[in-house]
């Protein structure tokens, strides 16, 4: 692990290029970086990102600049990591989880084209739903939708459909942004679509701050879930038919038999 | 990072009792594991895995025990790592990308109360879809279904169904475990099912060996993708209506509007 840091803190712009960074940071917790997520916010000189990533960087990369945009600006945060990036700095733009699965990535990558002396590297990061189903147990270990309840960007009526669709096939559902304080009542809807198709007892779950301060997290039936008041930080699981609480566990088995 | 990896080499099993760690690697790359991850393997006198995952984890931890069953062999595998964590070994179970996707997590919790004097911590790691997409470009920025076409635990029946759901709901499609030798036409007649409803010129990508030596990806076609023979180690996506080819990336659009 050493050599690998310092190796990688030799990155100089000048011999590798310009490079803007997409780091995931994985849930929160400083272990659950990648080693190469580390070695490249260690490396950069510029973090860039929305302000409660850029607060879990600081707290282990105290000594960089830290620019920030706020929640509906991801254009400028983007335009704004390439600029310092094309200036010669070492740029990284950090997201929350994954920047792959409703990151940056993306947004990033549909930007590039304008910024042809820049090339893009995008860094994985462990993502919600992994790092909320190992505190819950093993929710998704089957087929499973991920499904963000947000409708900023995407009509309610295609979020609706997709619901309908993953519960009837008997998929785990994984829901990210369930609430906000504009769609309070967002994840009783879904738990209403879903009921459609699964009975009220199905197991599901529910973590908040996960690997982060504050970590909650509880184990429910679809019936309460839709009774739960959820926030952004809130990553929920809805079983299939064959998910289980067992010792305080939330399983869906992959169906090894065993005696 | 190196203050992060000392603390953790004084685990000691007598002060924290009996642990089985089940340890995701990722997708294979040493910087791709999470430093949580590095220092449970770091810390483990025994590491148990599919061949795959040992030969891996071999590579930058030499200096430990390795066991390993056969391929069909999972409930002996898990019960080997409880058994030596039981005796008072520090033992790593490995799996690759995220133990909690498709990987041991769910079968090592079912079989826990077997075993009440070893606790379990699942230590979650970047799974196939996160990685495999970092490669392609950002081809799951938006709601996406994971299925598995292994019919080894699942009928054919319902992966088929799952198929046709995420397809009609037009959620971008990640494949795991697309072929292997004795499903060679599988991903075929995934792209069959999914092509009644989805438009032959629909985005495609596949990543074979993810940051692993002989790393290769291609993006597609729907149409040229029932025709290409995949294997175990191949990772796929069909895209959805908006997903598109640009400058060589593969990339699903959240929505972002940019002029």
């Amino acid at each position: 692990m050493r050599e690998y840091i310092e190796k990688s803190q030799d990155l100089d712009p000048k011999e590798s290029g310009k490079v803007l960074y997409v780091v995931g940071i994985g849930p929160g917790e400083y272990g659950q970086l990648t080693m190469k997520a580390a070695a490249a916010l260690s490396g950069s000189q510029i973090i860039v990102g929305y302000t409660v990533y850029t607060d879990l960087a600081r707290e282990h990369f105290p000594d960089k600049e830290y620019l920030s945009t706020p929640m509906t600006k991801e254009v400028d945060r983007c335009c704004l990591a390439f600029e310092k990036a094309g200036e010669g700095r070492r740029v990284s733009l950090v997201c929350g989880g994954d920047p792959g699965i409703y990151g940056m990535a993306g947004l990033v990558l549909e930007l590039a084209p304008r910024y042809p002396q820049v090339s893009v590297e995008i860094i994985p990061g462990v993502t919600a739903a992994s790092a909320g189903a190992a505190v819950l147990g093993a929710p998704i270990c089957h087929d499973f939708a991920v499904i963000s309840l947000s409708d900023r960007l995407t009509s309610r009526e295609l979020i609706e459909k997709r619901l309908s669709c993953a519960a009837m096939s008997d998929m785990v559902i994984c829901l990210y942004n369930p609430s906000s304080r504009s769609r309070k009542d967002y994840l009783s809807w879904a738990c209403e679509v879903v009921g459609r198709y699964r009975k009220p007892e199905t197991v599901c779950g529910l973590v908040r701050n996960i690997a982060r301060q504050g970590q909650e997290a509880r184990i429910t039936s679809l019936k309460e879930l839709a009774l739960i008041q959820a926030d952004m930080f809130t990553t929920v699981y809805i079983g299939n038919s064959q998910t289980g609480a067992d010792h305080g566990r939330m399983i869906t088995p992959r169906g090894y038999r065993y005696v």
